[in-house]
């Protein structure tokens, strides 16, 4: 675990199995609190507990309260931008890959589903303790948002007027990424306010990219050309 | 529906609402069958069916039976391997995102999950329809079959020798790509016995890649590299 934790609580049925973890926290000074498996059944969101669930903060953070970002006194480089996602299972995973190609933050719009769903931080595998996340951006001040943050806002749609392929000194640029609504993209009028579309080009005859095929490839390239971690 | 349709079958209390969509495969000479509100549950898997099915084949075969893939007389130039693949939604997915971004083929395991599980069927959005997917190939012949195919082996592994964004010349060799099983990862001896093994780069604090994150960058990048669908 990464993240501070703040208190571990584990299923009497299950002290055994988890005895080394248990001794491994206290000797931390973490409190270890013993529940029954009941408890442990209301404390766990999952049909099948594990047996143990441990209290963390996560850098989940509204607007206006945000912490300093991970690469501290660095600049931003590198945001993605959730547009009102609806699957918690996509937001754990935006996060996720944000995390593992070298993105300093991850922005939710109003619309998006809380990262701290129990089913979106499942699938963040951790990542929601590794970078901040600010929720609850109005879609109204994205634009404003990154160039205050020094970035371009850059849409991922597939009738952007660049090819990902042949904009390596647009993408050479620090760039917060909208990824829009699974069902109907990012809209109109945000996508007109930002600063350039970028389509990724589609080779077979699918229909479309699923979002977290769209962010692995915007991400990976902004992270190469910027030579973000390098 | 990009796949020639054998028959529908609607609910009765539906009828109304997909007339305009009865009418088009009436229209095409697909026989169309009205069935109950219970058999429909039975026929649709999901919890609440949208009301109508449509029985199509799939281009999934088994090694040996296997049809002409997608580029027809061209040289196959790039295909993704699925290993011991777990999870259907994943399954679903690397045929999907293999079918946008533009491979020739589908090679899955004898460990992976069936391509025609209902949940791996629904995740390919359709692209079980448009490229050819062989199912219960032997790992052990996986070299083999590539190089028949003439294509390289190529496995995506965190340790690999080679940097993802360092090899633009073995990249753009036409490839096979292997992603591993979800827990596991690719088995040492299938590793070492590829023509090459490949890395991302992680830049954050993320301890792994997701498949489909994974996949997308890997495939993107020979697709890219080597003019796929240009």
């Amino acid at each position: 675990m990464t993240g501070r934790v703040l208190e571990v609580f584990c299923a009497e049925d299950a002290a055994d199995r988890f005895s080394d973890l248990i001794d491994s926290a206290r000797g931390r000074g973490v409190r270890v609190s013993m529940v029954t498996a009941r408890a442990m059944r209301s404390l766990a969101d999952t049909v099948t507990p594990s047996g143990i669930v441990a209290l963390c903060p996560t850098l989940v953070r509204e607007p206006g309260r945000e912490i300093a970002d991970s690469a501290g006194a660095r600049p931003v480089r590198l945001v993605a931008v959730g547009q009102a996602l609806a699957e918690p299972g996509n937001v754990g995973t935006l996060i996720r890959v944000s995390d593992a190609l070298g993105a300093d933050a991850v922005w939710l719009t109003e619309g998006s589903v809380d990262p701290e769903n129990p089913k979106a931080v499942r699938s963040s595998a951790g990542s929601l303790f590794h970078l901040p996340v600010v929720r609850g951006v109005a879609e109204s001040e994205l634009v404003a948002r990154a160039h205050t943050s020094g970035l371009q806002l850059a849409v991922a749609t597939a009738d952007g007027e660049v090819d990902i392929e042949r904009a390596d000194e647009i993408l050479s640029r620090p760039t917060a990424w909208v990824f829009g609504n699974e069902a109907h993209g990012v809209p109109a009028a945000l996508a007109a306010a930002a600063d350039v579309r970028v389509r990724i080009p589609i080779r077979g005859r699918a229909e479309s990219l699923n979002i977290v095929t769209a962010a692995s490839i915007c991400l990976h390239t902004s992270a190469r050309l910027q030579g973000v971690g390098s």
